[in-house]
């Protein structure tokens, strides 16, 4: 049933199952690998998913353009979750497979920046070939085309293998960030550390309005924890921008910023409110002097007894 | 009945009572000269009058620094109308008086800027005394006290006096801007040409205060058309900003930008919304891309559909 | 001769005269009094003396309007010190009159705010008529026409009067500032809690350029102690602005928004930089990060090899 | 030699070259085709070559991420010119091939979104498969492996291949924009119609950091045509900004801006300063008021002024 169902970039054993793992919901879900994020979230759009589970970023490699674009045009979705992920490898093996016995390794192109050093200084003779994901790289480990994978250690028990090593970095926190996308919907209620995702569509005939909508923002003291361009395929010098900003919708500085840019451009999605994933204390900054919901509507109050004349 | 009387800054004959009677309802109005500002506006605050008319500024001299004060502390008292005044002087003399037999000349210190130059010119051996209104120098004129007076051309009927010269002004544009003063109420409909009035108070404990104040007004784009600041009488360095800004309380821009004001400091006065007394066209600004009322109300509705989930 | 003497605004004994005699050089220097402040600082410009001490700001009645005018036009001149002096009264009496005996007081109208309160509850009997100047008031006791004066305790000794009270004002924190003026000259080097003032006159036409004016501040990190406008005389509307700003011309993040205050309009007039009377440690604020003066250098440095392609 | 040698992004008969070939000089220098943009630049670093051309934004893409990251870490770069070029694709066929003989495509990835309506219109039973290279492909359908490929016409000589259709293209306006990088030296004078480009970072820390450095260009006219984020490898949060700003690092109020983002943060890469391909009349966007070199110069003269005590 669609309402139990939820998708995620698959195959099995990738990052991205791993990370939907870490929503406890997951247990009681049916989880659908998808062969891409379009897939994964077109399953949503036509009823077949109530979510997909996708990355949207990548602490190396940046956005996730795919995501992003599927995610600004087409029919509107809605991010309800995000989750965080730290990504370290694990090299996977046949069982008995020694360190020297490796030739040849595989994994998914991106996997490379993280492994490179370490490949270099323990298996500096080795061969790489790129792989469609890195669980088809365990997979084709398997099936005994390659002699070692790079991969989620959680991968290992898919395709049994084993990991002959684990905690595989060349970089240290290298995050991968994955939302969960589902149908527009009244967005959970604020949990004190939330964040707001919009997209926001700039012409290049207005070369000041970046900094307008900045101002917007900042003028109700609420902190933009991402910016993100993307070209929107109308030519050189248009560009939407992706927005995270914390706080929810129904913050009144949060609110009132969010129409702050709706009017400065009618071409605005809403993407969601959401809980931030692994909130550090030190994150959370302290609400700006006159930007609380109270003094916001201490604010409203005494504008309305000014136009009744009642002051 | 006070309903019907109008105070103002007396005596009979100054450029006060000049203004006051371009406004139309001054014909049916009992119009009472009183010694002072102060006087004028506690016969409002009091009931005893509906309405005070009271210098508020100058091009020679500045802000009246006694209404300005007047207005800011004690009860509240709302602005319901501007006149704007050409102030140009007539010599006024006894009838018969003739040029060559002016001596002596009076008039209120604060015409002096503005008839020095003629003086020099006409009368340079004549000798000046100061009298306590332009209007009183009139009286002291009919008395025999002195030969001639600058005053408004409208005094000489009062005092059985006759111009001998009109049209006397040093520096041309020179002007006084005087406010109809009433008690609280629901502000006049909006004319398409107004001005909003508030003053807000800002400690020396943070000196960006005034830079977020502006901002207020202009991510809204809101012009101002004074900012005049003024001491609160706590020590060097404590200050409230009096502004005039254009625009009505009842625009969606202007009361979101008074209540980012309310929320800069709870300490801000609202002293009214009124019609610009005479707007040249070239004064009226556009509205700036995303300011209208059309353009904020889409803008909360979309935000309502975001926070429902209808998007 | 000339440059060892200073005028003040007179007569003697007032407070003017005290604040003067607060700074150590006034031991050496021969003291002028002088009927007005345009006579004081005229004395300057005409090189009759070294420098002048007037009042520029009254933390109960605001800025002095006759010096900031004077400042503005005309010859230039430049602040090179700035007094704070706390202003409380004396009631000064010829010896042997005790207060039973006081039936007539007397002083400059711009006392009667600060001991209003007092009178009220020691002497409500007594009858106040104004002098040009407290020691004016001091001198018409002294020739027996009012029993008592309100003045600076230091004008008992010129009088020959005695303080039958001492310290009487109705508000706290009442100060005036007043300034050491002279022509211009290079400012004295920096002291660490230094001072700009500097006005600058902007026209109706740009209603935006308050706001760029405070951002040119804003942008370098300068904060500000005070803006005041005033009327250009050129009709309402037209305002200059009076800005003192922490720091000193010598300091780059000063120097350069001078600069861009400059380019704002080229109608701006630099009034010095000169210490600050009476800092306390907590009016000392922080530089902002990126705004010191080694920071500066680094960055013109770095600018310099960017353009020459050294990098 | 080294100093006549270009490299490019190869092979040879991609739109790299053509784009090349648009450069006067390209005539009288040796063209070097490599592998990946890394090699094409690495050779610039190590001497080998003089310059490089490569892709750096895409209007379909975004920008091409392996150039941006090329061009922010490692030896510094400079970029001496910039080049557009509109994509279109040819379909590319061994001579005598028909419309109707095709069963085989191929093409990079990249080309796909700009074929596909076209395909599914023309060639709806075709099956497609990727090649290493626009030009790859055509190599291919050379040697018989394919029975097209979509390449840029100009590489149609090269493969002794001709082409079936010209000028195909999904979006109007696809463009993608080369930069043409050498070692670092003096930028070439200013044309009056130029581009400066800028790297800088910003740690998670400072979250207002982005609107201080939008400001630092606003509060000096500066235009910006680009910004676009770019993650460091440090862990999510963490953004590097690549911006490309209206006008010459000789500009003075360039210089100014680019030394304010010097002070935000030390860790700022300056990329080059170069005339803007194919500048329309109408991008050419007029100097704001107080921000020309004439009105820098005279600002600074009257800075050293006032410093002087000469005014």
């Amino acid at each position: 049933m669609s309402a139990t169902r939820y998708t995620y970039l698959g195959p099995e054993g990738t990052f991205t199952e791993a990370a939907l793992r870490k929503l406890p919901e997951s247990a009681t879900r049916e989880l659908v690998p998808m062969v891409s994020v379009p897939a994964a979230l077109d399953a949503v759009r036509h009823g077949e998913a109530a979510a997909a589970l996708v990355p949207i970023e990548n602490s190396v490699e940046g956005g996730i353009t795919t995501t992003l674009d599927q995610l600004v045009s087409g029919e509107p979705l809605m991010i309800h979750r995000e989750v965080l992920l730290s990504i370290t490898f694990a090299l996977l093996v046949r069982p008995g497979t020694k360190l020297s016995d490796i030739k040849t390794v595989t994994a998914h192109p991106a996997a490379q920046p993280q492994v490179r050093n370490w490949l270099a200084s323990h298996l500096p003779e080795a061969v790489w070939e790129s792989a469609a994901s890195n669980a088809d790289g365990a997979k084709l480990v398997q099936e005994g085309r390659f002699d070692a994978a790079f991969a989620g250690e959680f991968a290992a028990a898919t395709y049994g293998l084993e990991p002959l090593f684990t905690e595989i970095h060349d970089a240290d926190n290298a995050q991968t960030r994955f939302v969960l996308v589902g149908r527009p919907a009244r967005p959970a209620a604020p949990t004190g550390a939330d964040k707001t995702s919009v997209v926001i569509w700039l012409g290049p005939d207005r070369p000041g309005a970046l900094l307008e909508l900045l101002q917007e923002f900042a003028v109700r003291g609420v902190n933009l924890m991402l910016i993100q361009s993307r070209p929107t395929g109308e030519g050189i010098g248009h560009y939407c921008f992706a927005i995270d900003a914390e706080g929810h919708v129904s913050d009144r500085r949060v609110g009132e910023a969010l129409m702050g840019l709706k009017r400065i451009s009618p071409n605005v999605r809403f993407l969601g409110s959401y809980p931030r994933a692994e909130v550090r204390l030190e994150d959370l900054s302290a609400l700006r002097h006159g930007t609380s919901d109270a003094e916001f509507v201490a604010a409203s109050d005494w504008l309305a007894r000014c136009q009744d004349g009642r002051f």
